[in-house]
């Protein structure tokens, strides 16, 4: 058995505790299953064709000769609203016009809409000079906080710069341009690729990045690209952890001039609840070392083919 | 409908957002019931009297003629160890001789058994010039982190500082000695004092702190009445929330000097899942106002009486 380990994070600034040991404690309570599958309702979906009068007038959209492929529309319950005391926007971004539940069953096109409206709204927003920066994120499954089943993204622009991220970008260079550790490395294309990162604060917690230094997540081309990439490495989680709950959040620059700042998704499943001690230090414990996670998402990947 | 607010935490210095209209949205997905009551195995447990040969060799105990009433042991599985690579203390606090799983079952007197054996544990690790924070914890239930139901505390001994609690320490002023606005205070007692603090990032969070400016928690002298303290508000959040998960954390000053560290518990309810927005951005939305919150646990406690 690998010893526990202490890591500090070159990008965030977080330390983490390494502990595989732990993951053989009893578990006397039963806890939720972390899973994404077999949730689905079927009940009334406000999310699918036919509901559009139920979301509030649309933002953004991607159509072709079926329909609409992808909506974006305002958030009907926002946590932040120009009207609000709260001054912000919260959109949800519909990812595709059947009841999916699931990521990995979108196809590659699917996930390129999703990335092309990512890039659409963060260039709406760019414009604003109210908005200082722009959260995108999605919530798999309860276990990862999702309230509906089908498949939606969320946006959140802010009148600030979040206290974590202003932390990152005090730094004064690139800690994603000097390599990857190829024990760390799941996979990876032309452009971009995807890691375990040094120290996660989640168990098979995985980065996607380019390759190449780009501060902003909206100067991107290579949708189609990043799609195939992202659906490669969400397919690997599955087959690992059996469809587990998770999150992905997208770090991009905020308003203002950051060279030294490098855009990533974070994915990270939520295998077990953030305790006490989290809550308390800042300090996560997590079972699973990323090398070894990185080469079991490799096998899996491999598996696949 | 209140509106949504920004708030900025004047102790941590995070940004919360209160969003009452979050309430409001529908719920497809099925969530785990965050309640703590019920979720006991009638199996095995090692915590249990007659189970102390389960445990690693006791380090401290609290005796009277009956046995043991309370035992602090190392935590078979640490997260931290001195003869691993993350060195430390991972300790187990076994609160009572009962198998209760839900701490309003105990007695004052067994509350005030918990607070002795947290000031005893922060003395002893006071004395070893390797450790530099201590980090002392409750789990209560499985939606809050707990593997166990037998009631217990954690405690982890850390070589660092972790980085939030350095952020607190750079203040130069005590934030927390200019008064509490009463809509917030909740509960109090000669010495300590119950609020919801103005910026919390959980709904119904709850911070108890000592009145007079005291930086360590192992100075306390008065546990009987930190202990009925803290039985009457946990005794309220039971009947406001029906005995909900919750974490308690000790914040108390690392080794050093830090004249304006004030120690003090957060209490914090689990009721919902920690989605992607605040793992992405570090700002959580909290959609019960604190005042709000302290209302209904007053409430709660002039009911009960």
């Amino acid at each position: 058995m690998t010893s526990s380990e202490y890591r500090r994070c070159p990008v965030t600034g977080r330390t983490v505790v390494l502990a595989p040991r732990r993951a053989e404690r009893p578990m006397e309570l039963r806890h939720a299953e972390p899973h994404h599958r077999n949730r689905v309702s079927g009940g009334h979906c406000p999310f699918c064709p036919g509901s559009e009068a139920e979301t509030p007038p649309e933002l953004f959209a991607i159509r072709d000769e079926a329909g609409w492929q992808l909506r974006v529309v305002p958030n009907k319950f926002p946590a932040v609203d120009p009207k609000s005391g709260a001054f912000g926007f919260h959109e949800v971004l519909i990812e595709c016009s059947e009841h999916f539940a699931s990521p990995t069953d979108l196809s590659n096109a699917q996930f390129a809409n999703i990335f092309t409206a990512y890039r659409e709204r963060l260039l709406h927003h760019a414009a604003d000079p109210r908005i200082a920066s722009v959260s995108v994120f999605k919530n798999v499954g309860a276990e990862a906080g999702a309230s509906l089943a089908h498949l939606h993204s969320q946006l959140v622009a802010l009148p600030f710069v979040p206290e974590p991220l202003q932390q990152e970008l005090a730094a004064t260079d690139c800690r994603h341009c000097g390599g990857h550790d190829p024990t760390r490395v799941v996979a990876e294309s032309p452009h971009f690729i995807a890691v375990c990162p040094y120290a996660p604060r989640f168990a098979y917690e995985m980065w996607v990045l380019p390759k190449d230094h780009r501060p902003r997540f909206e100067t991107i081309c290579e949708v189609e690209e990043l799609a195939a990439l992202m659906k490669q490495i969400l397919t690997a989680l599955d087959r690992v952890l059996n469809f587990p709950a998770y999150n992905w959040v997208l770090h991009t620059a905020p308003r203002g001039d950051f060279p030294y700042f490098h855009w990533r998704f974070e994915v990270f499943p939520r295998l077990s609840r953030v305790a006490g001690f989290e809550w308390g230090s800042g300090v996560f414990i997590n079972d699973v070392f990323p090398e070894r996670a990185a080469r079991e998402l490799r096998d899996a990947i491999l598996r696949g083919q």
